[in-house]
């Protein structure tokens, strides 16, 4: 038995591998961390008795120590650094981060610091940290494996081809729920009409990320990092229906796709057997059942979010963590009511405007970016 | 340099071949080979210079000869086994055998024989003798590397996977011509009418039988051969537009598909530099100018040379070249005029079911059950 250390167990990659992990059996659970959902953790945690069992709000100790007060041999620790804890400590051979936001990261190092695989779902690491995060797995011979359904799919079309023969990725995107609306129509869209994903069920901040395509934008980041082409080489291609998962295309013009249903068990399961893939009882992803497949180009200017992603990429350094950070901070805000959904490419330009590009030498300068950016946000005033 | 050995260098598969080689420009020529059209071939060796040029009918030789009498160091030999002596004697590093017709299997043994890498694109090697050359592939240590779109496009998807993931093969089919007519509609359809594809430009033979689906039971055998997945696990599906060439299912439920404007000097090349991928100048295939994607099931009534196929390969040994030579003397006479088009499958049918199956233990037990197939449907004198 394989041992996992599942980082954000409770949100919708988290619970979707617990499914994938019952139906393979050949995995333990050493690892189940949460940010405040206490009592999926706790019921997880009684289901899977890891050895460690980590809650980033530690207002819910005394709550979770009490579910927790049957389980043997499992150490509960709570706080912002919880999770970075455990990737630090505990006994694993694999991670699975599924942890959403900036809070990824540190459980990302530690995990290939200490030369383990790591199955990444959070985008953020890479968005932050990606130079820095891919050297060690090189240095430490780790395999990043991503769990990111475009991703996943740009990978397995890269099995057995060399990386010298690309000529470019397509990531794929749906639209999310304003592909057909332009960016003033779109201005004041209330954050339940963002929140409608025509393909994919995720949590509220991909969501909107999705809405803005700033998820394909940090996913255009991740894929510079994860494959190491140019950022003209990184290419994106609306696709509304999510059935071709991205697709690469070769110099000598052939094309490959990943392609099905949408269903996050498939990556999930992939990252957690690869090089294996592992039998699923029921196949029942039908070709003919599928929508016509189209593609289209993404018009840049009804999604300045996506060409703020490039626009980071490029400038290099601490732009990207102040990216990720600027638009933490702005989705957060635009859920409270606080920004129109217009306002939030506004005020992540504007953020990159005024922040001064460092290199990104640690883990410290990344989250300095990061923080400085949300700060920015939190105290941006404008309102129209 | 590397030596090719051209096996059919007059036909659709052999002129693209010597574009593709003019493109990569490290070849040598070392054998053209053709049926009758001894003016290309001449012209094709004037500016190649291969060692050997052969042509199968000899009625031309006298005509061959004067037009090459400038070419030094040139063995020019004719007749029905010219083809296979060429692949048995002349020195070449790697073959393309784009031959139509049972005429090719005697090149494929040969060179697999020989121990030399073989870029497959006549399905009749395959059809007919496909458990001898797999073995001899393998005995030999020798790859048999698919040129078909379909299979090339599988080949594609496996690398860098194991045979024993594959949940099952989906091969794409246009539909032909005739796609959306009844059999009964079909029935009488004129040559001039099954000749037009709507998607690949192609010989006449393998055109007639994309009309009848046949072409796609050719292939499922191949791909049973080349893939060795058991006959219920190669399926096909109707894609009238021809993007996706084949898809690939593996036992997770992964798909994978190689896809891409129908252009045959991609597989080509990818057969003759494979396992590098070669540049070529300018890729100008974008999946926005695509037209939309969808896949059809196959209604096997509608498409009785596909049931055949499946028949013949489930009934095993004699009854895949039987299928062959019923086939391709049925579409001769087909060409001819001297049978309908829907008498094609019935006197497919009335051959398999006429025939005793035997073991193919040698070429020479292929080729008499294709030759008996043949006469039987020759000497078949049944009109309506």
């Amino acid at each position: 038995m394989k041992r996992l250390a599942l980082f954000g167990s409770t949100g919708s990659i988290g619970r979707q591998t617990l499914d994938v992990v019952a139906r393979l059996n050949n995995f333990d659970i050493a690892v189940l961390t949460a940010h405040r959902n206490w009592e999926l953790l706790a019921a997880q945690a009684q289901r899977w008795k890891p050895g460690w069992v980590a809650l980033a709000d530690s207002e819910y100790y005394r709550a979770l120590k009490d579910a927790l007060c049957g389980l043997v041999d499992c150490r509960i620790i709570v706080g912002e650094n919880a999770a970075a804890q455990a990737a630090e400590e505990a006994g694993y051979d694999l991670a699975l981060n599924g942890i959403v936001g900036v809070s990824g990261l540190l459980p990302s190092y530690y995990c290939l610091l200490r030369g383990i695989d790591l199955a990444l779902a959070n985008k953020e690491s890479l968005v932050l940290a990606g130079g820095l995060l891919i050297e060690l797995a090189k240095n430490r011979n780790t395999r990043i494996i991503p769990v990111d359904s475009e991703h996943s799919a740009i990978f397995q079309c890269l099995m057995g081809e060399q990386i010298e023969s690309v000529w470019r990725i397509i990531l794929t995107a749906s639209g999310g729920p304003f592909r057909k609306r332009s960016l003033k129509e779109v201005r004041n869209a209330a954050p339940e009409e963002a929140l409608a994903h025509p393909t994919w069920k995720m949590g509220d901040k991909i969501t909107i990320d999705s809405a803005t395509l700033m998820n394909k934008g940090f996913e255009v980041i991740e894929a510079y990092w994860l494959f190491g082409l140019p950022p003209e080489r990184v290419e994106v291609r609306l696709h509304p229906v999510s059935i071709v998962h991205s697709m690469v295309q070769f110099n000598d013009g052939s094309l490959k796709a990943q392609l099905g249903k949408p269903d996050m068990r498939l990556p999930i399961q992939f990252a957690l057997t690869y090089p294996q893939r592992s039998p699923v009882e029921y196949v029942n992803d039908e070709p003919v059942e599928w929508p016509h497949l189209e593609f289209q180009t993404v018009d840049f200017e009804q999604f300045p979010c996506l060409s703020a992603a490039y626009q980071a990429l490029r400038l290099g350094g601490s732009a990207m963590p102040t990216l990720n950070g600027a638009d933490e901070a702005a989705v957060e805000r635009y859920l409270k009511r606080q920004l129109k959904f217009g306002q939030i490419a506004e005020v992540i330009y504007s953020t990159l405007e005024q922040h001064h590009i460092k290199p990104i030498n640690s883990i410290d300068d990344a989250l300095e970016a990061d923080r400085w950016a949300r700060e920015f946000v939190l105290n941006y005033k404008k309102v129209d």
